[in-house]
């Protein structure tokens, strides 16, 4: 089976790298908030973060980071936090054919909300 | 702020509903994949799913199907499965300005993955 | 095969409702934290996670609020917000042979962490 | 406020540590399946796991192995699968006191299970 033929000539290659780098932003948010995390695993997650969602379909490159002032003043007396949206900064590159889209989530403090967005894109 | 102005302008109103449905769409996976789930909790379980996808932005309609087949081949001595993305049938339909997209993830034997493909957009 | 002779006899009924429901709590913390939610959808959220986690072994009940209040006060701009620990007050019941445990998850702002605990316990 | 006295105090270190280290379990079950891998990126991930559930109270060690050879069978045509528990083996080892438990979770083939158990305690 020719899977591009059956089920992605209805979009352009354009499209397809946003469709492709969408997916994965909102699989990372939703797979990872939750994580135990503080100073000293937050490295080690960033790393893990990226290379799992590297593998996913047209993605090359995936950039996490992890806000270590948040970390340290949403720190519970258990000395860790869950992680949540509010303290990444995620990047995530698409590539399909000629085109290539970088995808961004960001937390925007006028919106109260980890805004997603396409921060750059080929015509 | 004008977040459209400021966020979207670099894409068209066709790019935005892939986007949007995209990302709902990945979230959706991630976020409920691994659910303890049987014949008895399906339909609660698929309407919550529905529920909380259809929040987020530009989403109009989410529709959620768990493959109850599976579900009775999968379960455990325990009497339910944890749920995972080969058993689950989803349509996200999103929409912005005059323009609307049905996103669907369906399990594709032939690939042994769970595909998400755009299935339907208006010109 | 017998699993409670073979898995389970280095524990006493006491300590297995304690482990059971444990692991249910856990569980369903890092299940849910994460899924978007407002005063619309929290009913079905409430009663889809009520009922996953009764599937576990040994659980008899679970009961599951989500406040309200810190819903409206942390909605965003998009009005819904990610569940997280903090919004969740949570009373899991487990039941092994004659013994039943209440195990609770509540927030502590003292602590500023949802801490989990053994809220009764019959001796 | 003193956590132990008030919210501890009806339950032995012996209950304790057994709490503690199944609330890390059903946790790290919870939190990871779904997470995209394959045998290139399974050792960060592994990595990754540990690190985060070791932070949770009263959790000393925790050890993960991710089956390669069933990453190898159950992987689609895009070369890598969502994590399941049944390619899991965990070990928490969970402390309190004069007290300490090794927590197992391994794949029952005969049950179709991965199964939570108490593999060690101490008197």
């Amino acid at each position: 089976m020719d899977i591009e033929d059956r089920y992605f000539k209805n979009i352009s290659s354009r499209e397809r790298v946003i469709f492709e780098g969408a997916i994965t932003m909102g699989a990372l948010f939703h797979q990872f908030v939750g994580t135990p995390v503080n100073s000293e695993n937050a490295e080690t997650l960033e790393k893990s973060i990226k290379e799992a969602m590297e593998l996913q379909p047209c993605i090359e490159e995936v950039e996490v980071k992890i806000d270590r002032k948040m970390l340290e003043e949403a720190k519970s007396k258990f000395n860790y936090v869950s992680l949540n949206g509010d303290m990444l900064d995620i990047r995530v590159v698409s590539k399909y054919a000629d085109k290539k889209a970088v995808l961004r989530m960001e937390y925007i403090e006028e919106l109260k909300y980890p805004l997603m967005y396409v921060e750059d894109i080929n015509e």
